[in-house]
């Protein structure tokens, strides 16, 4: 028995465009292997005359995301416009509000507006796909959903901004300061003209909270959560991590503790012979800890057209084939509201880099400061970066994150250091 | 709506004691986020007084696998005995035959029955759940079936033998000989008694059958596949590919060329700046190449009690809550037979490593006949084994396999030659 589904397309940037022409090459497989005729009903995005790569002329063009949304037969409507705010928040209500199953990769909206989302939809007896949100191409959201719905989630680990990772990892292999890996990423579409919440955290965190929702079944308030990124990170800090024998990181993490749960976005050490240190370039990861020990790691694409698409043709058919499917996998109601904070318990080493003067006594100093918060150090080195200015770095001992705050704190205000010292958690798992 | 889900269990080794823990520790979840009462009504094994960590006791004891399955209020018969033949397939048919829900670890029974037990069920409108008979506690089955249902799936990869993975990597981190590592697998449990299926690559065999049914939905003959393992390997192997920037793993791979499936099941060296060479011990870890140039990676552990019976519990929750589930995504009737070769296109680097007497001109003679079949070599090596015996290790830049098979063949007719050439390709992707 073959099934029409109708959608309309909101947003053809690179996600939308790749969709649609995915959507056009597979019309076969939908067909013989789910017995669906997709048909492209209409399309919306802000300006009609930009350049596309797909003849636009072949779709209805709405003016009105209104009229696209309300006409008759459409059963999903795709939106791939983003932005917690404006067009694209208004697109996924609109679409809910008159009964249409919604599709859409909006991180930021999900993260802040998730469990209003999740409501409306169950309330008008809709769905809502999203796997397109988090890592691109990696089936993640699916498989917390539908494999680990019988089985207790302890943690999720994930290289989440594929920016962050590109850059990273460009430094370390080619050498180049922050800025120019910067511009290399922008050249390869891996990053955006604007990257400022790629770079500073806020993509991983929306991120690591969609997971977590879905991972703890727990409704978490963003407004609480807080997140650091990788744009204060230099050179230095990728050589001397990878003489060290670690890579550097950008790691959303998501755990349950004592009924809390625990957010943390930040860069981390990972040593090398751990499995996410060699997840390079674009590339992003995610580790499922679940029942006691069990580790399911994810690795794919995390953004670009070709593996988002894959994720919405996902959805496309699955939002078709499956009945029952809540957004976070069990109702809006039991979804309890949770306090957050990403003071995350035990003891951890530290990466430490101070720049400083070079003033007699200055290394001393630096050791006294951390003897006296009981930090004990595993390794040292100082750099001289010119006649006026060195670097040293530390790696410490497992010792209290409370330790290190009231350190660098005493540290940042001693009269030789010339910037505020970069701190990173080595990651134990 | 609460739903009452009575099951049996017919096997009760390491797999079937831990589901039962799994299934007892974990009713709240079943309950709290699918609202299903889970009851095992009856327990199945082929002896009755062995030791077992769980209590035996607290569950209704079947001397008869048939009274068993044909209890009235039964919808699920979970099998984890295993084996092609025998009791296990006897469950199996049994099963399906009396209209109930099968789940199975059994991959050697679906890799030779697949396609019969699919027509089963979907003639008794019944379902079957096998997450577990591929890489354990990795959610590759249900990955492929449905995030990937509206995708072409170009290519599969795998490392699927937990055993063969825990000895190749253990030579080589504790310069073990081959029976060192295989004993030490066995005494963690990481290698049966009996493991020759194991390390002759059967096993991955099977379970690269399974994937490809699933990825390219044909019906694969497994009498016609052929396979090899590392059983012939040493750790000189290890040591060389280490040498020349390679881990060694054993793969098994299928894909699609020309509307033939083409299925590998052999050792391959992976250069360490790939993925799968960081993939070590007892995990699992299958390459998932879909849509042009996607690629998804899923990286978990492969065997155990604990993480298959994850996947157990994961068929349970999904087969009690979804619809229209064929076995292999798409009916039995669509699921065409296709001829298998293992002769993939294109060229390839080759690993040669000949052991021969020492005997005047052998290297002469050697880096002859390849050159002869036009085999160029990138690097050799000579080590002298004793005062008699040296290993000659070759890697090639990249020929045709017809080349690599006439060679050796030659090669190991030469008189000064003590065992066949142990040869090994060279993973380019």
């Amino acid at each position: 028995m073959i099934k029409n589904l109708n959608i309309v397309i909101a947003g053809l940037g690179t996600v939308g465009s790749s969709t649609i022409k995915l959507i056009e090459s597979n019309k076969n497989i939908f067909l013989n292997r789910s017995g669906l005729r997709v048909n492209i009903v209409g399309v919306f995005a802000k300006n009609k005359s930009k350049t596309r790569n797909f003849r636009l002329k072949n779709y209805k063009w709405f003016n009105s995301y209104k009229d696209m949304i309300r006409q008759k037969n459409v059963n999903i409507v795709i939106e791939l416009i983003g932005g917690a705010k404006g067009i694209a928040r208004d697109i996924c209500y609109e679409t809910l509000k008159n009964k249409k199953n919604l599709i859409t990769a909006n991180k930021a909206l999900l993260a802040h507006d998730g469990y209003k989302l999740a409501k409306l939809a169950e309330e008008n007896k809709v769905k809502i796909g999203f796997e397109a949100s988090v890592a691109g191409g990696v089936p993640v959201i699916s498989t917390l959903k539908k494999s680990f719905k019988g089985i207790k989630i302890n943690k999720i680990t994930g290289i989440l901004n594929g920016t962050s990772n590109y850059i990273l990892t460009n430094m370390l292999e080619e050498n180049n300061d922050f800025s120019t890996s910067l511009k290399k990423a922008q050249k390869l579409g891996y990053a955006e003209q604007n990257p400022e919440d790629d770079l500073n955290g806020l993509d991983t965190l929306h991120k690591i909270i969609i997971l977590s929702e879905i991972s703890f079944n727990k409704q978490i308030d963003i407004k609480k959560a807080v997140c650091s990124g990788i744009e204060k990170l230099t050179k230095e800090d990728i050589f001397f991590a990878n003489k060290l024998g670690f890579r550097i990181k950008l790691l959303g993490i998501g755990c349950i503790e004592k009924k809390k749960i625990k957010l943390i976005v930040s860069p981390f050490l990972i040593s090398k012979e751990k499995e996410l240190s060699n997840v390079n370039k674009n590339l992003n990861a995610i580790i499922i800890d679940a029942n006691k020990k069990n580790k399911t790691i994810l690795v794919g694409e995390g953004a670009g057209g070709d593996p988002t698409s894959i994720s919405v043709i996902s959805d496309l058919i699955n939002i078709s084939s499956y009945e029952n499917e809540n957004m976070y996998g069990i109702t809006y109601k039991d979804l309890k509201r949770v306090s957050i904070s990403n003071n995350f318990s035990g003891d951890n080493s530290y990466f430490i880099r101070v720049k400083t003067y070079d003033k007699p006594g200055a290394i001393a100093a630096i050791t006294t400061i951390l003897k006296n918060f009981n930090i004990s150090i595993k390794s040292l080195f100082q750099e001289q970066l010119n006649r006026k200015i060195f670097n040293v770095v530390i790696l410490s001992h497992k010792c209290k994150k409370s330790s290190i705050d009231k350190a660098a704190n005493k540290l940042n205000k001693c009269n030789f250091v010339k910037e505020k010292a970069i701190i990173m958690q080595v990651l134990h798992v």
